[in-house]
């Protein structure tokens, strides 16, 4: 009998253990989150909001929840991910272009110069945007995206784009599903361009993808109904262009708002200024070793008024060195 | 005891009668269409839609139903009900503006004469939306709106406009939601006018709703922030809009759509044309009786190369007087 007094004992032990410290870890909220203020003032916010009869509770139907993309839920440095989808996209499509190898901001891009393209100013980026995401169908460039996502890196980690969304955004996304709330992005970044890797990503379904947009046209090609992506830009969904976007893709105003950058101000001082219950929170880039640290003088995602409306308006400003344990996913 | 016999044979019958009969009107599907081929169609798609292993299974995300609003769930007729709320708005309007007794359209409907309007041609119709539809906030749009169909009335009908939803369209929508279908309208109508009333009249919340947009304008009034509506067109969301449309707001291809004009046709050819299960259907309005009879020659939702399409591409004609038992819920 002795030799089965161990493995009885190690299955009891682990019965135990079943029993007792993993269903307390499966309910742990915001495991990547730090214990402290920023934690405990999301926790505070979801349980006012959800508490039937109380002061603060919203209907499931008026829980909506938005997030900024770059720099919130997965990073913007060295450059937005966009911007690097685009510089490939000019290389792939440089032997269609001989024109290119003399023309800017494409000749800096080909030769590898990337301060040359911030020389060609808002009309080099928009000749850039143009020439990379027009010209094709719908279809065609939902295609072009995924393709892209589906082997492209991000420069620093070397990781997946689908593994580059912060854990502790992510698990903040399911929290408020699980509680729900209805989560969107609301982003500066091309609609078409995030849609095929928001569910991916985020679990964030396309309907709730809310971005720019450039026109389309409907056109029959052949016996084929398509929609051509136009040359012409169609919306900027950033700064005073994100409670537009809200209002026009969504129709309600949420109550909870995430963003990171100046760009986000106007939409979390949106969210904030309605009646009733409203939450808005930056994330703020303090952590060069796991990741980034910038704020005011950032050529991407600069962080300046925004800050300074944080202090003012209550607004949660999340220490991300601080404030989360992990970073990425693939951390454990 | 004799007298415990009827009761108890009332009690018993009553037993009998609510375990057989009533589970069975319970689940009879789509009880105010008619028995016959288009109901049958409608079974048919569904199922096999649904049917898991399948060879036109869709997984539920892709379940995409989409809906016109005017002359398809609602009427159109004698007039757009949009048309009916700027009639009463520059009614409303005209004490502030002593310059529309000389001045058409706004002459012709402050003098009753509908016709007036029409010789107004299009940029007639421009200046009414604009003079009616914008200048100020969101909010305080949808607060207009929302007082409007809180007294407004069908001109033919007398009824309250969220009780002018045709029952078998009502029926549709929830057999399609039931079935794990998300139901959208797009519409050639002003958005932020039909958000206020579709969640009550059609089950179907304001994010899902697709339509006509004029541009606003992201202001600080007082130290409020507001959204300010521009006398600007921004989309337009009408014959080959609609495609555009459900590609910039769902970002998904849907696999059911339903229309009943000219305005539909784009967004019927380009749903079932698209690789894999499609469903199309027209309501045609042929009952003068119940309701209005009328396709070719209307001027409100002209139905003419969409029907020629629909027999060509083998979408579901519906007609309305043979297909539908009921028209209305209040009938019952």
């Amino acid at each position: 009998m002795m030799m089965f007094r161990p493995i009885f004992a190690s299955l009891f032990g682990a019965t135990l253990f079943v029993a007792t410290v993993l269903p307390a870890i499966a309910q742990e909220t915001l495991p990547s989150w730090s214990d402290g203020a920023a934690k405990t003032r999301i926790l505070d916010f979801v349980k006012a909001t959800t508490t039937e009869g109380g002061e603060g509770f919203v209907a499931p139907q008026d829980r909506i929840a938005v997030f900024d993309n770059d720099g919130t839920l997965w990073p913007e440095q060295p450059y937005y991910v966009q911007l690097g989808f685009i510089l490939d996209r000019v290389k792939t499509l440089a032997p269609q272009h001989p024109e290119w190898k003399t023309k800017e901001p494409f000749k800096s891009i080909l030769a590898g110069d990337l301060k040359g393209i911030a020389r060609g100013g808002e009309k080099g980026i928009v000749d850039l945007v143009m020439s990379t995401h027009a010209g094709m169908t719908s279809d065609q460039f939902a295609k072009i995206v995924t393709d892209w996502f589906a082997t492209a890196k991000h420069p620093k980690t070397g990781k997946p784009f689908d593994e580059m969304g912060y854990l502790p955004m992510r698990e903040l996304l399911d929290y408020l599903r699980d509680n729900g709330f209805k989560t969107y992005i609301v982003s500066g970044g091309g609609v078409e361009f995030m849609r095929p890797i928001t569910e991916k990503a985020y679990g964030i379904p396309p309907e709730q993808v809310v971005g720019s947009t450039i026109l389309t046209e409907y056109a029959i090609v052949g016996d084929v109904p398509v929609l051509r992506r136009l040359p012409k830009i169609d919306f900027v969904d950033d700064g005073p262009g994100k409670p537009s976007g809200i209002n026009k893709f969504i129709g309600r105003k949420p109550i909870f708002v995430a963003g990171n950058s100046d760009g986000d101000a106007e939409m979390l001082r949106w969210v904030t200024a309605a009646k009733g219950p409203g939450f808005a929170m930056i994330v703020h880039h303090t952590d060069a070793e796991r990741e980034y640290a910038y704020d005011r003088e950032s050529a991407f995602g600069k962080l300046d008024r925004a800050l300074n409306e944080a202090e003012r308006r209550n607004w949660l400003v999340v220490d991300m060195k601080a404030d989360w344990k992990t970073i990425y996913a693939s951390e454990h």
